[in-house]
């Protein structure tokens, strides 16, 4: 998608020296915009770990190139599978309940044990790293086609008045490669001309759809309002949403939703005030080995300071502020679970389903 | 209540000084403790509009001992009856939506209109204002008997494990004079060594959770634990919330409850985990004349600043972050409708009942 009048992805290989990976600093943003060079996969590693890339798939495919980057740090003394061994690990282990993160680099892996010549491994890593990067888009795209049929359909009901859509989080393009899960079905729905308006829910606490759902609607040209958290419960009462969709981190196999803090509550409003909500995911979210997201998804919590410091802008810098009492105890779970029964469907790349476990293993059977 | 070891009223007249009236700085808590002196009409206005003072019960009672001040600033010229009924139109018009605000005002002229005597204007106004007082203490202490019982009753079931309590916004004794609505029972659970343990929702946009509950209920030796707004759904999903208690701005006499944005997403929660989810309030905030909240209640719309912007304390002092594009669009609901049905009761200082308008009307008949 765009930023100013120029085309990105959020991760791409530098057209200039194919030995450097480079990713939009997505920390800075939409304060300031700046691109990292990744050189190694101690540069990638350290991407992930302090949020410069985040996003389930954005993650995989950065986990992914790491692998490629680690077939560049071989020397002639390498144990070369103990190398590619350890940088998998190396990598996992910096966000262990990411699934993309783990797919993406194992499936990476898959292709170098296939190699019959080492000469080649890095061409195999780098070619399979570029494959995950087209499969993600390729799934956001189908997502997108999928999803925009419920935005005209409600567009024409409202007779061409904006549809309004309410997200939480950011499940954008900068989450993925290009054209955002969430955000593909709009962005497609808006070049299309079908008027939309989107809800941004700021997503405290660390306020990603203020900084980034904001910043790459505000981007490519989509009407977008801020609002906190708090608001889309008075807003769906007001029906002033037509449709609520966010992402998926991860989906059981009954269609419960794991997805950044929060979603829960809006589910239970939607649900409420009949309006329709839907999770848009690519398929490779859904854990077909667990079924109760409530009991059996583990919450990761996340540093407290998230929650006691605010960062933003001020006087020409990226700051932070403290929001209480200096010696406040606070805790910070990362996502939480909405049940399938408040669920209206499910967007995938496949098409649309219901979140029931015969509707998604019928749609998911091969 | 107590701030350190001293024990604070959140309004009072100088001790020193009867013609002065003292309120401590509620913008700059908890970053720094200030008492301000108000000596004028103007000074009561501007606290009121700057929000040193808020919480529904001490803006009516600013408003009352504003009245108290008019008394001094009149002089030989004054056109008696004009000039106070000036001052109290003005005091009103600071905060329109209000109700106690008007209401106090309209308490202290009515006992002022009474008067035989223009020489015994000021005591009257100064005693009508520190009875107005008197009052939303002891209506906060009667609310605190009475919400008690609530969780002295599940401290019981929980065997003398902490009973876990979410609140959101700050309805404590910074909001009211003493005691607060939502913090009486949960001061006098305390003081009487019952176990509590309470979870703060920061509320955004302002967070007076993170800035004020949290800074009362830590001088006061009360634990708590700091969450995002967000949070409360998962918590309350993983049965770590044992009761919901919030504050009522407005009541219908359905027992619809207007209250800080948010509440009704705490409210869907509540009921969709059956955790028992109360509004404490003082009978002065039923509306008898309005019905359904949804449709009747106008929700203020606020200054978007507060949504694309946080306050906080940094580098010594207060400063405030911008969060999102600068070009961002938001909007600001102040509150939002929790309807009756979602609301397990009412704790009010005649005792607690049901959301219904049977027993509103049984429990204030008369």
């Amino acid at each position: 998608m765009k930023i100013g009048d120029q085309y990105y992805q959020s991760i791409w290989i530098d057209e200039n020296d194919p030995f450097v990976v480079k990713v939009i600093d997505q920390q800075k943003l939409p304060f300031f915009f700046e691109i990292k060079d990744l050189r190694s996969v101690d540069d990638v590693f350290n991407a992930i770990e302090d949020m410069t890339v985040r996003g389930a798939p954005l993650i995989g495919a950065a986990g992914a190139f790491g692998m490629y980057l680690s077939t560049l740090e071989m020397n002639s003394l390498s144990n070369i599978r103990e190398h590619l061994s350890n940088a998998a690990r190396y990598l996992i282990s910096c966000r262990p309940t990411a699934v993309n993160l783990s797919w993406a680099v194992n499936y990476v892996m898959g292709k170098l044990k296939n190699a019959e010549h080492t000469a080649s491994l890095t061409k195999i890593a780098h070619d399979a790293a570029i494959e995950i990067c087209e499969m993600e888009k390729e799934n956001c795209r189908q997502i997108g086609i999928h999803g925009l049929k419920l935005i005209e359909s409600i567009s024409k009901k409202k007779k061409g008045k904006p549809v309004n859509i309410l997200t939480h989080c950011n499940a954008g393009w900068l989450a993925c490669i290009d054209y955002g899960t969430v955000t593909a079905p709009i962005y497609l729905a808006h070049e299309k001309g079908v008027p939309v308006h989107v809800w941004v829910d700021e997503t405290r606490p660390r306020n990603q759809g203020a900084k980034l759902t904001a910043y790459e609607l505000g981007q490519n040209g989509v009407p977008y309002t801020l609002i906190p958290d708090n608001s889309g419960g008075h807003l769906m009462q007001q029906k002033q949403v037509d449709i609520v969709i966010v992402g998926s981190d991860r989906t059981t196999r009954k269609g419960d939703v794991a997805n950044k803090t929060g979603t829960y509550l809006k589910a239970l409003a939607a649900f409420d005030n009949k309006i329709p909500f839907y999770c848009a995911l690519p398929s490779s979210s859904i854990d077909f080995s667990i079924s109760d997201g409530v009991k059996e998804i583990i919450i990761e919590e996340r540093n407290p300071d998230e929650v006691t410091n605010v960062t933003g802008f001020a006087e020409g810098k990226i700051q932070s502020v403290r929001i209480c009492p200096d010696d406040t105890v606070a805790v910070n779970y990362g996502f939480d679970v909405t049940p399938a029964r408040l669920i209206t469907g499910l967007i995938t790349e496949r098409g649309i389903c219901r979140a029931t476990e015969k509707d998604i293993k019928e749609m998911f059977s091969n």
